[in-house]
């Protein structure tokens, strides 16, 4: 998926979820057999941040191709090219996998 | 649907939805078999933003005649001149597509 | 109904509410069969808006023989004169008629 | 009840409830058969306003002897020299009466 | 019960429950048979007030020797010199009792 | 247990409870009979305060020593060498008893 | 595991849990048994603070190495290495344990 063609509003970001059973480079590994564990992705699309009451946004502390951990049932599922992505909020992101 | 005849409050917007079958030109495909699959709809009218305390309003983040991307259960369905609208709240909107 | 008796608080207003089955100049229908579906009301009176932390009151968006958009179940519904009328919050109001 | 005994706190007031089938003035009629009907009452006392978190309190909009109105199930029901009474929040009062 | 031991935090206050079935020198009476109905009591004790995000205490409104009703259900009870007494929040009272 | 090795965090406390059947110095009782009575205990550790939005600390109420009453199924049990302990929130104290 | 590989967003912490069963230099004893208990890990990583809504962050209270107590339930747990580990927020800390 070369060109990404959804812009998230908000604190949002667009996800590619990654092969739960796949061992990243740093040995983490995340099974899909247990269902309440989180799930492992790679951020396409990033929003412009929680807008606060004094109009400003929030910054966002992901970036487009950081590979992140959130829940499994965080966010919603779209087709997009015939490719499963998800698109949730910042705040769904427990933690990014430094490489 | 020449001239749109409701304007929303706050931070509502009107939109029409699009064949969930359909593909975008994006390519997206939005099928309409599973429940909880989001919907696709294109920008009719835009409301003032959300009233904040100190009495401004939030800038809205989309326009009319942008195409989004919003769940399946948000906002209110009305029929206006024979066709199914929807009103929804801007926070509603998970994102938009980019052509 | 020649004189409103009723002066609603904070951001309330009283709407009569219009036929369901009719259509308005607009075009616009709404079925009364569908449970969930909005309705239409004309406004008779319009609080002096919400109380804010500061002490000031929101501006309100609706004014006295505007004719508004709201979901089925808002409000609270009181006979006068022998008309029914409903009383709700401005928060309610989906979006307002433009003629 | 010539002298009114309770001093109500914050924005509470002390509302004496009128028979709900009497026709009022403006002609009004709010008849006790259906129970989610609001009812009508006479205001006997009224607090100093709602603490905000500057230390200053709200200014009350009902005054001693308004005639409001406000949901059935609103409030608190004491018993005060034989008469049932009322206390409820202000913004439990839908509107006020205008004679 | 000369000396109160009890100091309560925040904006808690220490009651005395008085006995429903009695009548008030104001005539309020306040039978125990009516479970929902609120209870009468003798304020002992009385908190520094609720703690403000900005550092400062909200300004009691009742004070020591006071009358007030509350709800039956507000508070928590604990025993002390063998008399049941209450310990509840400020905004659970309704009303004081003017004598 | 004459150190305490628990630091607690913003504005929890630890405590060590007091038996239930004992009576104090100001003779209050609080049989463990009644299982929504509140329980008594001794402060051990108070935490640094609740962080506000504006970067400060909450400055407590209670402190090391002081013995205070608290909900029965407020906080948390933890076993330290051999003694049952709480932590609890400073927020989950009704009062301090005054020797 | 001699290098993290996981950076926490906003307030959360990673956590290598302790056997609950072992004693602490402190002498702390946190039985498996009881469901309810709550738990001891080693803090692996620290994020870098909530956001406030003024654009700075929380200072954090916990740093790498500390040892914390914190509810059987709180957080999630993934797997690294073939170690179980726990991502929480710094507010699901109860106590840290001081050596």
């Amino acid at each position: 998926m070369s060109e990404i063609k959804l812009r998230p509003l908000d604190d949002r970001i667009v996800v590619e979820p990654l092969e739960a059973e796949e061992t990243t480079p740093g040995g983490i590994v995340l099974p899909d057999t247990a269902k309440e564990k989180p799930q492992r992705g790679r951020v396409l699309a990033v929003g412009p941040g929680r807008l606060l009451d004094n109009g400003k946004r929030t910054e966002m502390s992901v970036s487009v191709g950081d590979e992140v951990i959130f829940g499994k049932y965080a966010g919603t599922d779209i087709e997009i090219e015939g490719k499963e992505i998800k698109i949730l909020r910042e705040s769904d992101v427990l933690a990014k996998i430094v490489k």
